[in-house]
């Protein structure tokens, strides 16, 4: 009897080590070595817009929780104020004008693209087999041959322009002429024509979370760029007048939902401590639209704009156990880094094309930052060099105008120090130009049908 | 033997339960019975100061701790845009015209004060055996008979005005005939006349944890008032020079340390469970001194106007098992509130006088608010009264100009809608008319000598 009791035990703890132990290889085993991806990418949502970015009437519960959980960054750029060119960056880590996509956004009938010619995130993970998705907002290109399935996702479930480029929400603007449908995409077929926008966020989000289940066992990466928070703004019923902040809230606060049900699916499947999750915007809020657009908070301007509203986005990247939780990265830090940083993480090979990004881990993991951030180049929405920032500052040349502001003390830009610091102008001046004439001589050409 | 053992056992099982029940007692016992209550009053700082309140560059974990393990308020209102009055209302539970303390901030040479026969919430707390502590900054009046000793506080250590009212400091704004010296006082004695101001957080600090350490086994209450971020800014050595956002940073991020060691030592006599703490600031940032002030975040103006940025402040509510931690109050609350709100709480009487707070700890307590919140007027910092918040709507009379706001979709007050919205004008006028109409009515004698 004695000695049964024992033997029983005896199975049970085996068990239980058996258990812990294949744990520990599904998760550190994979943490080690490929890690999966995901990106956030929100359209046109600002600085301000998020209650732990500080706003008073936004409530955003998922993604304070996510920033809690992990690392906040207060000084994180795209780098255009637009959305075409902000995501061609993303995805090459390079200045737009780098790969010919600078000059504002692209529209149903344009004849160029992302040049399939370039490597995005997804293709250098793709020769590491990672299974990739775009779900979401493509806006690099309309033409098949520019589609995500030609540029390194396995799947594309989405949009392929903005959500107000369709004759039925451009009437509401006032211009009858508009004469496209918005497609909602599969692959490179449309499935449906002008999709009842309200359940944009949750499809995407459902089609997501099925994504991340049917590659829980391999690695994956999931770009999830949410069409909302553009204008036109839309929330299912179960959003709808729920916001205190208003339709802006109602379409921001769904977002959130999204974005709880991403990582909830990642904890579901024991995948959080293998999974670096970013999540952002494309550029700053759209403020010609008063309380439809959103807000950047204590910065200046907004979508369209070099002032910081433009260009400077929310940013929150999540991996417990490797993210310190509830941390608060001031380094300057831009959406051209991620695929370095990625690539370094995951073990996959960097373009062979001069990028512009270069790996942040370390700051992502915490570690002291002693080394000053790239300088990092100020682009109008149509793609014209406007500023630099390097150290804490930034020179802004508009027309005729000169700024200098130092972005540490003066948050709000709203003191200019160009009078005060000529020979800080000079030195900024040269960088600016230099670096800008560099990309000129190595400019790619844009992809052309 | 085998009797030995499991007596023993027994024994020590019967000490683990003694343990447990006293700590049970000590814990829930007194926490449903008479709480400690700790308010922190920062001077100037604005909205956006905190990293938890969206600032980019000051980094306040302690707060954003707090603000993680407690209630975020982002609706959180003092009763005036500068100091003398908002601190009269949070004392008092009343407008500070109530009180006679409307017409600005009092001077060293001022013969005027609190009224001694207003009831403070240290008095109210003192009539249920509170130990009562004033730590830090006064600004009540400096004449012996206004000073906290004769206001319901056992103890008063601190400045009785603004860091700035001495001539040491006054000359640095070019002010040669300011004759003052700032006191250090104990009790009603100075016991230092300018006192080096660069440890004046750290030795506030130190008298907090003093008092809470001596009183821990009797409820207490300590208002501690820090003179900073207010103008001239000061940090200890520790902190000089090592915040990214500046002189300001430094200082801000002293208190930030504070704060984290108050509530280190509340964890640490196991009276966390049983104390209430509130970090506040009396008014908005100067944002005259420029980078030197701070900053309202998304917020409209600054200290001493009436727009948002001067008397919306950041709040931070703590208390764990009874506020819910993480959580994020959109109700609007005012530091008149507190009064009436410690009162139930802690089983005290109101002030036999009218008030103008209103109990608000279910909104503490994370209990879903179906009310409105009472109307909040707007005084300028002479005390003109210049407009009024019901429900979303503000109406702001400057002058011969008319602004009416939504304030929850446009939080920065940006788009005036005056013009669409007659009728909601006239409204709010006639209340805002008559709720002041009322106060002057019954507003009391000023304390005199």
């Amino acid at each position: 009897m004695k000695k049964t009791t024992d033997f029983k035990i005896l199975i049970f703890l085996l068990l239980i080590g058996i258990k812990g132990y294949s744990q520990e290889l599904n998760r550190e085993g994979k943490a080690n070595n490929k890690p999966n991806v995901v990106i956030i990418y929100t359209d046109d949502l600002g600085y301000g817009d998020l209650s732990s970015y500080g706003n008073p009437t936004l409530h955003t519960p998922e993604l304070d929780k996510m920033a809690t959980q992990g690392m906040k960054l207060s000084q994180f750029y795209v780098a255009a104020p637009v959305c075409t060119p902000s995501r061609a960056a993303l995805l090459t880590g390079a200045y737009p004008k780098r790969v010919g996509l600078e000059k504002g956004v692209l529209f149903p009938s344009s004849k160029t693209g992302l040049n399939p010619e370039e490597k995005t995130i997804a293709e250098i993970l793709k020769e590491k087999d990672y299974a990739t998705a775009c779900i979401g907002k493509w806006h690099l290109g309309y033409q098949e041959k520019f589609l995500p399935i030609n540029q390194g996702f396995d799947i594309f479930y989405g949009i392929p322009f903005s959500n107000d480029m369709s004759r039925k929400e451009q009437d509401i603007y006032g211009n009858k002429n508009y004469k496209w449908q918005l497609p909602l995409m599969s692959q490179k077929d449309t499935i449906e024509l002008d999709p009842n926008q309200q359940y944009l966020t949750k499809r995407l989000t459902h089609k997501a979370v099925d994504f991340i289940k049917k590659n829980k066992s391999t690695p994956f990466f999931l770009y999830l760029a949410h069409p909302m928070p553009h204008i036109p703004l839309y929330a299912s019923e179960k959003f709808q007048n729920t916001s205190v902040r208003g339709k802006y809230g109602d379409t921001v606060e769904e977002i959130d939902w999204s974005v709880g049900e991403v990582l909830k699916t990642l904890k579901k499947y024991d995948l959080e401590r293998n999974t670096l999750v970013i999540f952002t915007s494309d550029n700053g809020p759209w403020k010609v639209f008063k309380t439809d657009g959103g807000s950047a908070g204590p910065l200046r301007g907004g979508k369209g704009t070099t002032w910081e509203g433009g260009t400077r986005v929310p940013c929150i990247a999540w991996w417990p156990g490797k993210i310190p939780s509830g941390s608060f990265q001031t380094k300057v830090i831009t959406n051209m880094d991620l695929l370095p940083t990625i690539a370094n993480l995951c073990g996959a090979n960097l373009p062979k094309k001069d990028i512009d990004g270069v790996d942040v881990s370390s700051a992502l993991f915490g570690e002291k930052q002693n080394e000053e951030s790239k300088p990092f180049l100020y682009y109008s929405s149509r793609g014209e060099l406007q500023g630099i920032r390097k150290g804490k500052y930034k020179l802004l040349i508009i027309e005729d105008d000169t700024f200098l502001f130092d972005l540490e003390s003066d948050i709000s830009e709203a003191y200019n120090i160009s009078e005060s610091l000529p020979e800080k102008i000079i030195e900024l001046k040269k960088i600016m130009t230099e670096l800008d004439a560099n990309l000129n001589l190595n400019k790619r050409e844009v992809g052309k049908i």
